[in-house]
């Protein structure tokens, strides 16, 4: 118990996840600290020991975690991407400009991966909103009143196909197959903008089909540190996939969170959308053979 | 001059394209017969022998090829993808249904390919409009004043590679990088509403930069039969870049037909864009060492 009952940092963004996940490290007996980001988390914490905390005042979160003797944080929501110009850095930051500045040129992947070892050197640990709270990832079982059919079934591995190709190439962990075609992929306009442009391509008859069709797959990169960049899925994903006139959702098992899990099995069931796992591992071993 | 001399057909979709082509055939000396497609067609073919087709009149468009000795067809322009449902099919056509509707399922080239066969089997061949007007298609000159600078290089690279891949699964031509990231993939949005997306995303604050940055890449398929499926570029892809905030266009050499060229390059001048060839068959050699 000695390990678990260390303190927990939790670097929240946007969303109900990192209040879902400060809740899951509570019940585990852990202290928890919240550090809420500025512009980007806005669930409440009330209850929890909370900071709000600007994505510059680097100097103020070292000596914050310091002071309570932690070091391990788990960084979960997403942050809205800064404006590099409009970041104000506090001293602690501007001792280590150069390294930070470093870490944000490139994509994701790189960034990330700079975030961890910057954090490393100073004996802090990123871990896995999955490792504190593995209730909220998705499982390769189908948690829907619908199951895929046999043509869910082709779209999957289509879209997954797509999803990670792109992923490979660091540009987005989405993708959308209708009939046997992607018709949609993912880059910085992220899921859900994704999903509303399939919704205004059929309203404007760029695409056409009667009733739900097709699938949407998220799926993690094959480089994806899922410790400090998990993808995540939420109702509004699957309100706005059934907008979009889509039949489901697969997800790559084990490496997808869920926010608000139940409310979301409630949406899908409320429009008829299966949701269920995927796992591209096996497919590697299939095509290995 | 008897070969050249043979009627040529112009399968007439969107944009100004078939009658530059129509024209650049007229020149060679060769007799031009036009089938404008219902519903996609829209440029002005008076002086040109003139047929207006249903997607479905196949029955009626052999019998006019047939009555004119006519057994090259060029097909040249966007066409709007049938809803399959409210074709109408003419007598001709119901005769080779089945077949028909082998070539339309599937993905771009299964389609495509599947025209090609059904085309040959009566003797008919398709010609790529860059065989019938060479001029339109770019090369791997700088068409602009402006000129790609270093970090538009490593952008064309980042996007061409991205192009690539989405373009060995069959979904799209067309990738956007900005500060060496991949921003947008094209799908079934196609290249202007791509852009389009990138200039909200900007507005929105999802993206930043300032002044002109970035490159949009389109290259074509690997697989891509550029008899029937040609990229293409026109000046309102160049004025959306514009407004999207790129730098600069760049192009697959000898794969990608620029329709109204002088117009295209005035408006990139116009914008200080610039517009360039790239040959990703050079970056294979390059590989392969």
């Amino acid at each position: 118990m000695s390990k678990t009952a260390k303190p927990l940092c939790i670097l929240a963004g946007q969303g109900q996840l990192p209040l879902q996940v400060a809740e899951a490290a509570r019940q585990n007996g852990r202290a928890v600290l919240v550090f809420a980001l500025k512009g980007s988390a806005d669930a409440d914490f009330s209850g929890f020991q909370l900071h709000g905390l600007g994505l510059g005042e680097v100097g103020r979160a070292l000596k914050i975690l310091q002071k309570h003797d932690c070091h391990e944080v788990c960084m979960i929501g997403a942050v809205v991407r800064p404006d590099l110009t409009s970041l104000k850095f506090d001293l602690g930051a501007l001792k280590v400009v150069p390294e930070i500045l470093s870490t944000v040129i490139g994509g994701d992947d790189e960034a990330l991966a700079g975030i961890v070892r910057f954090l490393a050197k100073r004996d802090i640990a990123i871990v896995g909103a999955h490792e504190i709270a593995p209730d909220l990832t998705a499982t390769n079982e189908v948690l829907t009143k619908t199951h895929p059919n046999k043509a869910d079934q082709a779209d999957i591995a289509r879209a997954l196909a797509a999803a990670r190709a792109i992923g490979t190439l660091d540009i987005g962990q989405g993708a959308i197959s209708v009939d046997g075609r992607v018709v949609a992929l993912e880059a910085a306009e992220g899921t859900d903008r994704m999903l509303a442009r399939v919704a205004e391509l059929r309203s404007v008859g760029r695409l056409r089909w009667k009733g739900q069709k097709g699938v949407l797959v998220k799926c993690a990169k094959p480089q994806q540190d899922l410790r400090v960049d998990m993808p995540c899925i939420g109702p509004d994903t699957v309100l706005k996939a059934a907008e979009a006139g889509l039949h489901g959702i697969a997800l790559h098992a084990g490496h997808v969170l869920l926010a608000e899990r139940d409310k979301l099995i409630d949406v899908a069931n409320a429009h008829g959308l299966f949701i269920c796992g995927v796992t591209p591992e096996e497919q590697d071993k299939h095509d290995a053979r």
